[in-house]
Formats: C-alpha cells, structure tokens, sequence
C-alpha cells in the first residue's frame, strides 16, 4: 500500500472515532500506511493493540478530533455518531476541519449531519463501507462517498490508505447512505432466502453443505440478471418474455408449500407471493417479477 | 454437442411432454443432438418449429409416449403432468418405460408421482432445471436428477443432450424438487431484495442502471459466504464474530425506515426484520444471521 502523503506534514495525520471491530480495522489500515493516527472510543479500552502499532490514543473526543485534519467516524448508527459529534467542545474542535462519517444509516440522517456540520463550520463527507471487516486495506474493498467534489479530492490520499475501490458518487450527500441501504437491501433479503432455504433443505434430509454450491451458483446468476432487469426498470418496462411473474408466482407457492409442510415458518414467502400475486391481479401478469418494484412504491 | 448414441437404434428416441417456453428448448437440444424427437403439447399448434426442424407431432399423449424409450415432461406443475400422465391410456402406454419428469414442484409431489408410477410398473427419474431456457443444449445449462442410480446411468447418453452439468442427487426421489425447491427460494427471496432495492434507489435519486455493478458486487459475495455459513450451519452454530445478529437488525430498521419515509411497502423487510429481532430476545443476539434458520424451523 503506497500512500503519497509526506508523514511528517499534518495532512497526513488522521483521526478515528469509534474502535468496534470496523473501527479497528479503519485506524489498522491508516497505521499501516504510515499514517499518524489518533483513536478515540466512547467506551475504553478498544485501543491497546492500536497503541502498541503505534497509534495515539487521545483522552477525549475533543482531543481527537483536534490532531488530524480529518476524522473518520465509524459507529453503530448516526444516534451514536450525534452522541459524540454534537457536543459543544467536539463541535467546536472540528470548526474548519473535515468529517468523513462511514458510520452506516439512512440518507436522511447524512443529510441531517451535512447540514449539523455547515451550521458549524464543519467540513463533511459522507460514505458508506460495503464489505466485511477483512478487507479492509486490502483490493476487495469498497467504499462509496458522497459531498463535495474538492473536498472528497483533498482526502482521497488519506482515504486511499483504506484500500479497494473508493467510489465518489457525487455531491449529493445522502448519495452513499442511498446506495448502501438499496445494497443491504438486497443482501439482507438474499439472506434471508438462504437461511429460510438452509431450514427447507434440512427438513428434506439436504444439508447445508451439499446445498452451498448449488446455492453458490443461483448467487452467480443474479450479476447479470441485475444489468439486464436494470435498462427495464429504468424504461419503466418489465419484459418478462423468458420469465412472466405468473410462472414465479407458481413457483413461489411451491416453495411456501415445501417449507409449511414441514412446519417451516414461510412467511417471507408468504408476502413476496402476495405481492407477486397483486401485481398479476393489476393486469401485469406477463410482465417480469421486478414489475413488483412499481408496486412497492405505488401511492 | 456429441452424443454417443446410434441415431438408428430405439435407444436414442426421446419424447417430449409440454411444449412451452422450456419444453421447446429442450425438445430443441434433443433434435439438436439428432436424437429422434417425439413431441405433443396439450395446446396444439406449439410444435410448428420443432416439426421443420425434424421432430415428429405425435397426436396423442399416448402415442407420443410410445415412441420412445425415455418420456420427458416439462409442463408448469405436477397438477399439469398428473393430467397428461394419469390417464389409462398413457400409463397403459408408459408401462416398462421411462418417464423423467423435470417439471417444477414440490419434494411431496415428486414422490406422489413416483409411487404413481411404481403402481403402473413405470420407471421413474424426477429432476430439476435450474437455469433459464437459453442455456439449455449450452455448457450452462445445471440439471439436478433424482431417482434410481441405473435408471439415471441407463438414460444418461440421452440427457446428456440437454448440454450442461448434470448431477444424481441419489435415489431419493424427492431430492431434487428439494434442492430445487431451497435453490429457488433462495433466487425468488434475493429476487424481491433486489426489486425492492430499485424502488428505494428510485426514490432516492439512484436509477437502477447505476445501482446495477454494486448489486451485482453484492450478489458475488453471496457464493463464498454460503459456503462458510454452510458448515456453522450443520454443526449448529451460528459465528456472529464478524458480524452478530444485532448488527444485521440495526441495518434491517435502517433498510425499513429509508424505505416507509419515502411511502414504499417495506413489508418483507419488517418480517425479516422480526425474525431476526426474535432470534436476538431468545438470547442468541451474538450469533450471526443464519441462526434464523433454527427459529423458522422451530416446532
């Protein structure tokens, strides 16, 4: 990792606040680029092994934000970030300095913070961290940023120390909270088809094992399932030629069938049938599954 | 395609029941293969294309089932194949010869129609295709077959036509609806992750083609997660280090509230939501996701 920043300068100097496990994995990258970075966490503790890599554990938040030109903040959810950032002393410290909060939440709270921040003459960026714990500082990463262009360029060498591909969406800064809840969105739902399928599996003798690379393999198809339904969705149409919403409704039912016959709760099932249904029953019925997306937002 | 086949031999005959969109791909890949291809469709007039391309219309399921050694059924359900099969003249016609049926149903289904045929004195292979019509006759194509280990080696040089990977699950004959079933549930649960993530995206500016390379980035980390959760899952437990429970339902209450402040039905989202809340109040807040599998499994 090569960060192209002179050590002994300020702008190379980085503050993390928040030490849970992607906290720690923040501040490891920034140490391990040769950064001077300051941690803090509300609750002690968190920070030996990052002292003993050379970190400066700070003794209030205050104090942290004071020694770096840009803090990264990364906690539980933005009621934990207010808690910290939203003091007087912690506000006043950050006047003219940078916040690049990768705390994960809604597009309206990074909006609410934007604004929180220029009251206080406070620099802000906001991102979105999309992958797990190790990868960070290694190529698999992905981050998404959002704010103000010349500003994401001034921290982009710091930044880097991070790792992976770092994506600037745009100025718009709820950008990154927008794409990381649509994301979690389908991960967490895809999820939730896993362990519902892992329970249907077991029920019929399958384990999870022999499932896995079979289940590996329907994940695979949905890079491109996405891509091509995306040009649809975007065009308002929902071509569903090779695949009608009435033939995954059959198949839908099959499944809330398979898994209730073994007294497997399906109700996750239960409501994507009944949304599937709903749009055959507005007239759609040869029309593709993702025609559900217009009905979801129908007012 | 090279089928090791006498094209002039009874042997490489095959017939084909149900002439939709998947059943002509399959009737296709068998003509292909210059197989001697028999095909009747309960609606007439869908065989035109395959007759040019030198398939022989039967005119009547018992005379399409006759012609050949091995019946394929592809039809949208077992309701729709116990109609053609059921009947004295077909099972009449089929006795002492082989039926694989890789109609989608249920495990139940499967070995309701195996029984069937046992009775009739019809040997029976159940499967299950578990990718789009374009793959079919292409290395693309996966098939799972269940069923009578020398029943499936016997038919093989035949199947083998239909292209692709081809895997005997094992002589339970409801093993492959099964895996279908699980694989499905998965694919459709992802399915409504991903439609509802373009509505959210919508809402917040975010047009489905730009979400498009980070929803298909989200979907490859799907595969190698599977596989690690697989072997938690048949130990029965539940690693939550990298990631527990209660992280996953903080994202989730962020999923449904950016989505409910813009109108759009978050419903599927709320019942994983709770679930996953549930998990967490039954004391396993440190485990990860999947432990969700117990809970719906739970008598």
């Amino acid at each position: 990792m090569s960060v192209h920043t002179d050590p002994s300068s300020e702008q190379s100097a980085v503050t993390v606040l928040g030490l849970g496990p992607m906290g720690r994995a923040l501040a490891g990258a920034f140490l391990d680029a040769g950064l001077r970075t300051t941690v803090w966490n509300r609750t002690p503790g968190r920070d030996g092994d990052l002292v003993a890599r050379g970190a400066a554990a700070a003794p209030s938040p205050e104090a942290a934000v004071a020694a770096s030109p840009l803090t990264v903040v990364c906690v539980v959810n933005y009621d934990a970030s207010d808690a910290v950032l939203r003091q007087d002393a912690v506000a006043a410290a950050l006047k003219g300095r940078t916040v690049a909060n990768l705390t994960a939440d809604t597009p309206d709270r990074a909006r609410d913070t934007a604004e929180w921040a220029e009251r206080h003459g406070i620099r802000y960026l906001d991102g979105a961290i999309m992958t797990p714990t190790p990868t960070i500082g290694t190529d698999d990463a992905v981050f998404l940023l959002s704010g103000p262009e010349e500003l994401y360029r001034e921290h982009r060498p710091v930044l880097a120390a991070l790792g992976g591909s770092q994506t600037h969406l745009g100025e718009d800064i709820g950008r990154a909270a927008a794409y990381d809840i649509a994301l979690l969105d389908i991960f967490w739902t895809a999820m939730a088809g896993y362990a519902h399928a892992l329970a249907v599996a077991r029920a019929e003798g399958v384990t999870a094992t022999e499932l896995a690379p079979f289940a590996g393999g329907i994940a695979a198809i949905l890079p491109p399932l996405f891509t091509e339904f995306a040009a649809d969705a975007d065009a308002g149409t929902y071509s569903g030629e090779l695949n009608p919403i009435t033939s995954a409704v059959s198949t839908m039912s099959h499944v809330v069938h398979a898994a209730e016959a073994h007294g497997i709760d399906a109700s996750v099932m239960r409501v994507i049938e009944g949304q599937a249904r709903r749009v055959v029953a507005l007239g759609h019925g040869t029309d593709g599954f993702t025609r559900v997306a217009e009905l979801l937002a129908r007012r």
